[in-house]
């Protein structure tokens, strides 16, 4: 059976316009990895409705799995819970369930309820809770969109109670070989290699160090013995 | 008249698997909000033909400009040259500028042109080099498509190159207010002074430090007498 695909949504003018550097995308892309789902697409959007609407009816048409990150906060940009529930034509209000957590949370740390607070407990119909032990307000699962916080530590503190509810794959194992000479004089020994092993796939991501112009060849593939093989091949050839 | 509208299409499996962290998203971001020209969405896809076909006609139709960074170099897994031909459906081919720009990089390099190196030349019709004053092989600009290297250091020589070829807006001009005041206590006079200044956005971004709590207040806009009255109200009502 092949991997689970899976799509992430990074949602937020401060990625867009560059004061923030988003740090949620290499660390899901090393999860799934890790758990066998295949990641096959990213897309960043701003804080707009109509933005956030289209690219979750795309994305969750199109993979098994996506997640978003940001824009569940309690101030006037953040607007991804509706816009979810919008995308999904269901309807949105605070559920006692989500509010029961968030004031627990806030009777130990002395903070008061607000309004602006009692936003974050907005939870579209249908959908379940994504507790974290970071912060009180929650994440949410509707069908298979996964809507998480955009700050680094509570997206990775979802991400721990959602991966497990996952039904993953064969992880996908790579091997990396480093190679002192320039991409140029190995690609066509590669192009043979990988023409070799389709059943694996073959990077070649340049570098150079101290004036040494080089290049790592990365093999991914679920089989750990295939990717020994063809390691072993690229180090007769290239190495 | 509103500022010109971009995306950028970041083509790399090494992005998706998690093993490279995209650099360049943040770096375009910067430069065109300096520009004046609003990035408004960026997608990452792997090295797929169809994936990049697809993801380049959506982006190219919706957008002013479009930036691609990946997928130009030497090896097999670098498909993005024919991925745009196909999109644009027109021809590719070495092109006889771009051999020669490379020939005369190798007569200095000691490198050898081959038929790997080659590719590097291949040029869909139609298009206008970007030449580079890291690396040999160009980039190329096709109607509003513009398609760089993903190599960080080239991909920023190349967006040097093109960026005073693009007709800019306003630059997108910001101020950032430090409170140290939870989130959920800013929200509500933060919501009522965005709805005061339509004509400005205002993003809070919270933080925790040591223990202290807080949120950045980002106000952007065109205008920075505005900003600076909007940022003088926040600072009475919350700072």
């Amino acid at each position: 059976m092949p991997n689970p695909t899976a799509a992430m949504l990074v949602i937020g003018d401060e990625i867009l316009s560059g004061r923030t550097r988003d740090a949620n995308l290499a660390h899901l892309a090393q999860e799934f990895t890790a758990a066998g789902i295949d990641l096959r697409e990213a897309r960043v959007v701003s804080d707009d409705e109509a933005a956030i609407v289209e690219a979750v009816n795309a994305l969750r048409a199109r993979y098994d799995v996506v997640v978003t990150s940001g824009g569940i906060g309690p101030t006037h940009d953040d607007i991804t819970a509706d816009s979810i529930a919008r995308a999904f034509g269901v309807p949105i209000d605070v559920r006692e369930d989500a509010r029961a957590l968030m004031e627990a949370h806030y009777a130990v740390t002395g903070r008061e309820m607000n309004e602006a607070r009692l936003r974050m407990a907005r939870i579209p119909d249908g959908a379940t809770l994504i507790v974290n032990a970071v912060s009180a307000a929650p994440g949410f699962t509707l069908e298979n969109v996964h809507v998480m916080a955009g700050v680094p530590s509570v997206f990775r503190a979802m991400l721990a109670e959602v991966l497990p509810t996952l039904n993953g794959g064969k992880p996908l194992l790579s091997e990396q070989i480093r190679v002192e000479k320039a991409e140029g004089d190995i690609a066509g020994p590669l192009r043979q290699i990988a023409g070799e092993f389709a059943d694996l796939s073959f990077g070649s991501y340049p570098f150079s160090e101290n004036g040494v112009y080089g290049a790592n060849i990365v093999i991914r593939g679920t089989d750990a013995d295939r990717i020994g093989v063809a390691a072993a091949r690229i180090a007769d050839a290239i190495g």
